[in-house]
């Protein structure tokens, strides 16, 4: 059965289909000999019927990866507007110079050739390792092949073709039924994954088959970005590369305004939450979704940031995965963060728990909370007691010695 | 042979005996029964003959230990003048309530009884499990015990048993020669240690004979402080009872003035160097220690904040670990540190192996490098090329599996 969510008039239904599930996109993916393995998935191009409202948010690293730049510069050119996403896998194109950027620009330019548009409504992104250039030669070809492919339905594919060494595929979308018409959004992401190993990178690609303004667009872009994608940490490292793109179709013939706007959102909301919720559930080494709720802080920002510190606490993390309900990382952690509140008022839920108030540990709840480590959802709770009503929630996973024998071994 | 460094009329020579290498100060080592292995020293008293200049620096966490809140009392009501240090290990006294915050003053109490002096000159710091009380009992008939067997030349035992899960004891000191008569800078610190596990401490102790006025004894150890304890990490974790005390007793007859103020601090950073790279070393599953440099920043704060952000970055010492010249991900990590400068112009060293100028990779050295990330002693060098004069060390270990081991085992 789909999960369904109703606001007021409207409601939320979960379907199949991802990215192609809204009308208006097609995909198609394809090995085109990035990844060394073979028939392993490696490109990928989304293309929308026609030209449509796009936006974007990426990586706020100083270092940032040639299609990130070259993104940057056609969105700020059309305004808004794509026609399509080209993504590659296997090679970031990051710290590549002069010859990266030109490779970058090139596969914009090719897949606009293709489908007969200006190269400034393509989007390009690069995930996989970075100071390497593309195999520039394999890459048009794939393109291509790729554009000759486009069809709907295949969204999985390109969910598995964005993949460097995320365990599993993600992607989500749904349906979203208002008193004014019905509308679609989709989705893929990919994670914390590492190539040979090297960067991890975080992708995002959103569609809608309603007609969105590119202003609004944006805003809700931003809107669910900041509660999904970027509520979420592995290691708390930032790459080269991230990016999340969204693009509008307007083939479902309903409009957003301010009045659907609210929908439009809530329904980013859920396909961003799923899409960045399955990022860390494969997070390197990952064996445990954790998420940490801040109340009570003085503001939105207090209580994001504590959540945040504690989210990326090494011991915290390393507790988490031995079950251990060690409280005192936890309010420590949270004593460092930088923000300013009383720990004898904040208290300590570990699932519901209450594991510290008062300034006191309750030793005797400590068996209860390591049963409710023992799972694979794991509640942190932490209540700052301010009097404030500033709350954030951060999802993270644990770590694990499996995370280091990833990201330690022999690049080669 | 000892290590001898001369500037100017002054020789510095490291000299064997710790923390009572110079004159003035006698300690003593007990096991009283907090740890539960039997003979395991947990408790110790560092005491000067008489009336000392005393200076302290803390923890920075919001979540303060007792014996950090009543230290800090101490010092504020004296005005920086101390008789003791009585330090236990096994229990940190930390989140204990009013009964922690009566403990600790109990302990003052205790000291200052018996060596006949108010209880506001005696210091208090402990390490070891939180949100446990001390079993006072046994601290008490601790404290009578060492009392009566303070003797000098007992550095060695106080530096064994302020540690918890340390793998080895630190201990330095060193003598100076001025053109102004002699005097002698000793001291022992304990890190990242863990027990049963629990939160990593850091405490140092500092002594000298020579005479400090309080206020330049309180700028010498925030200066040396700052450049050696406060400028290492290991998981970038801080905890509720870091601190660091200095006691100079004046037995030298040589008095610090203005003049000789820059030979005591150079005192001190020897001294802290060598235990603050001990603490390094002796990290948790550490089996390198990493020197990471910044240089070319515009001030020296922006050099310490991209130092520490690749110090701490997980994906840079799970590389090292991996004898891995990953040269992306400290560009990745430098760029997103929130300070400014152009990676273009930044440049990042290995060892002495150039991998990263003009925004490219020199693949070609990689091996080299390689070479280099295979000893034990690694050095990581980042210009970010601003123009600005700015640089700061980090000190770091690497990130093994051995780190997630320790600190992952279920709290017993």
């Amino acid at each position: 059965m789909p999960e369904a969510a109703t606001t007021g008039d409207v409601s939320i239904t979960s379907v199949q289909g991802g990215i192609t599930a809204p009308l208006g996109f097609q995909s198609a993916a394809l090995h085109c000999g990035i990844k060394a393995a073979p028939q392993a998935l490696d490109l990928t191009v989304i293309a929308a019927d026609s030209s449509s409202s796009a936006a974007g948010l990426f990586t706020t690293n100083l270092a940032q990866a040639a299609p990130v730049l070259v993104s940057k510069r056609h969105l700020r050119e059309t305004g808004g507007v794509a026609r399509a996403i080209v993504v590659n896998s296997g090679c970031a194109n990051a710290c590549t110079g002069d010859q990266g950027m030109s490779d970058a620009a090139r596969m914009a330019n090719e897949v606009a050739a293709a489908l007969s548009c200006d190269p400034t409504q393509v989007l390009v992104a690069s995930t996989g390792v970075i100071g390497v250039n593309l195999k520039m030669d394999r890459v048009s070809s794939g393109i291509r092949d790729a554009i000759a492919a486009l069809a709907r339905g295949k969204g999985s594919e390109t969910a598995r073709a964005i993949m460097t060494t995320d365990p599993f595929p993600k992607e989500y979308a749904v349906h979203v039924n208002t008193g004014r018409g019905s509308f679609t959004v989709g989705g893929t992401a990919k994670g914390s994954g590492m190539i040979e190993p090297n960067m991890a990178t975080m992708l995002g690609f959103l569609t809608t088959d309603a007609r969105v303004p590119p202003g609004l667009l944006d805003r809700a872009l931003r809107e669910s970005g900041r509660a999904t994608f970027n509520a979420i940490t592995v290691d708390g490292e930032c790459s080269t590369n991230d990016s999340l793109f969204a693009l509008a179709s307007g083939a479902s013939g309903v409009t957003i305004d301010e009045e659907l706007y609210p929908a439009l959102t809530e329904a980013f909301l859920a396909v961003s939450r799923d899409l960045a919720l399955g990022i860390v559930r494969g997070g390197e080494g990952a064996t445990k979704l954790i998420s940490v709720h801040v109340r009570d802080a003085r503001t939105g920002d207090d209580a994001r940031q504590v959540a945040r510190t504690i989210a990326n606490s090494p011991l915290v993390k390393t507790a988490v995965h031995g079950a251990d309900p060690n409280w005192g990382r936890i309010v420590a952690a949270a004593g460092r963060a930088g923000v300013t509140f009383d720990v004898q008022r904040a208290t300590v839920h570990v699932g519901d728990v209450l594991l510290f108030e008062n300034g006191l540990p309750h030793d005797d709840a400590a068996p209860r909370a390591a049963e409710h480590l023992k799972g694979k959802d794991i509640r942190i709770e932490v209540s700052l007691g301010t009097g404030g009503r500033g709350s954030a929630t951060i999802w993270t996973c644990d770590l694990s010695a499996e995370y280091v024998r990833i990201n330690g071994e022999y690049r080669t």
